[in-house]
């Protein structure tokens, strides 16, 4: 069997509100072996309630949070985004349970790094956060009360992590993906010749771009296809300039 | 599988110390169906405490706790009483693992009352209140941090609960994927576009759409993804020429 590289797994917090949860988070990670933490969007938290909830045992996992300032910054070195969301009818499926995110993950943090990323308290990550996620994790629930603690979504998922492995059978290992920087770098560049060409609508130059993100991120892109469409791009673009003069 | 009567099923908390600690655990019970939670020898616990953390949604479980001065009251009415414990050393055997007690749980539940046994913060469960239980699960953990705080022990159970009884895998449906038809005119109007722009070496135009051809089957890409795709390329073709004259 196949455990997940805990080391290659960070739990990255868009917007936490409440320093007792960044602290409980930080417990609950290191008890199912994961010791990478990112914070995006604040850093002012109360220290002392945060090492009273994360206790002195997960202290080291606190001290070396990496802070940022926003989710780009913060996901450009992954090479594989999962969200975390509780309301389905907001992103685009595939929706995956945490079981069956937890034995995905378990193959591609062989090779790769992986960014669990949960959203503020209060209101979940929004469409330009979920935007980035390769696959999207809903954790259910009773229907009568659905809203989980931030500590408690993110210990269902690191446990299902932890409980995971995949047979050892399956030869075949994810090889490495394109970081998320990769992924937005050749989004730019589609984009721009996209509506060079008058493909995308100026007034809404999202909406293509959002079905051609979904198939990117669905499909697992690699490092090196990524380079290769980008080779076109440029050909492409270099291609119309050249017949236009 | 068989759906747990969750109706049958109590947390008991035994001697908690935090009263935080107790509205978590409520929060957690709630948000997995289970509304009923018994409180072993104590009842001194600061209310806006409990309540900040079980959110207000949560507060009909804290006002219908139930207090018991010792283990034996508390439990004398269940037919099912399941233990938890981190340290395996301390009780005899079978320790079950989270899922294997959700599954046998799923079944007793159905026609008898079943008490989840959780022990104080620090010390966890002592002898003379596992000898009471039926079965003995542990969570497992990290072997660097194996204390979890209790209202997440609680999550992971309640959680491989309500689990056990829910059709959670399969929320993912593959939606249509494009016919082989579909792909093979895609993959012939790239090879047309690329070549035109000169970007496929005329003597082996082969060598880059296999690449572009892997990516795409194992992608798995959709019937109207497809349809972006060659609207894209037509796009770029009338770019071209009309560029040209």
């Amino acid at each position: 069997m196949l455990k997940a590289k805990t080391k290659n797994i960070s739990i990255v917090l868009y917007k936490p509100k409440y320093a007792g949860n960044v602290g409980a988070v930080a417990r609950a990670a290191k008890n199912m072996g994961i010791g990478d933490i990112v914070v995006v969007g604040r850093r002012d938290f109360d220290d002392e309630e945060m090492r009273q909830r994360s206790t002195h045992l997960a202290a080291d996992v606190l001290d070396k949070i990496q802070y940022f300032d926003c989710a780009e910054e913060a996901l450009g070195d992954f090479n594989y985004i999962v969200g975390t969301t509780a309301r389905l009818g907001k992103a685009r499926g595939p929706f995956l349970s945490p079981r069956a995110a937890a034995d995905e993950i378990a193959d591609i943090s062989q090779k790769n790094k992986v960014a669990l990323l949960f959203g503020p308290e209060d209101t979940g990550l929004a469409n330009d956060q979920l935007r980035l996620c390769n696959s999207v994790v809903t954790i259910p629930t009773s229907r009568e009360f659905t809203s989980l603690n931030l500590s408690h979504a993110v210990m269902i998922l690191c446990y299902e992590i932890f409980a995971a492995s995949s047979p050892i059978t399956s030869t075949e290992v994810t090889p490495k993906l394109a970081r998320s920087q990769e992924l937005e770098g050749m989004y730019g560049q589609i984009k721009t010749l996209l509506a060079d060409i008058g493909f995308l609508n100026p007034e809404n130059p999202d909406y293509w771009m959002l079905h051609l993100r979904r198939f990117f991120t669905r499909a697992g892109i690699l490092s090196r296809e990524v380079k290769i469409v980008r080779g076109i791009c440029r050909q492409l673009t270099w291609y119309a300039h050249h017949k236009k003069t």
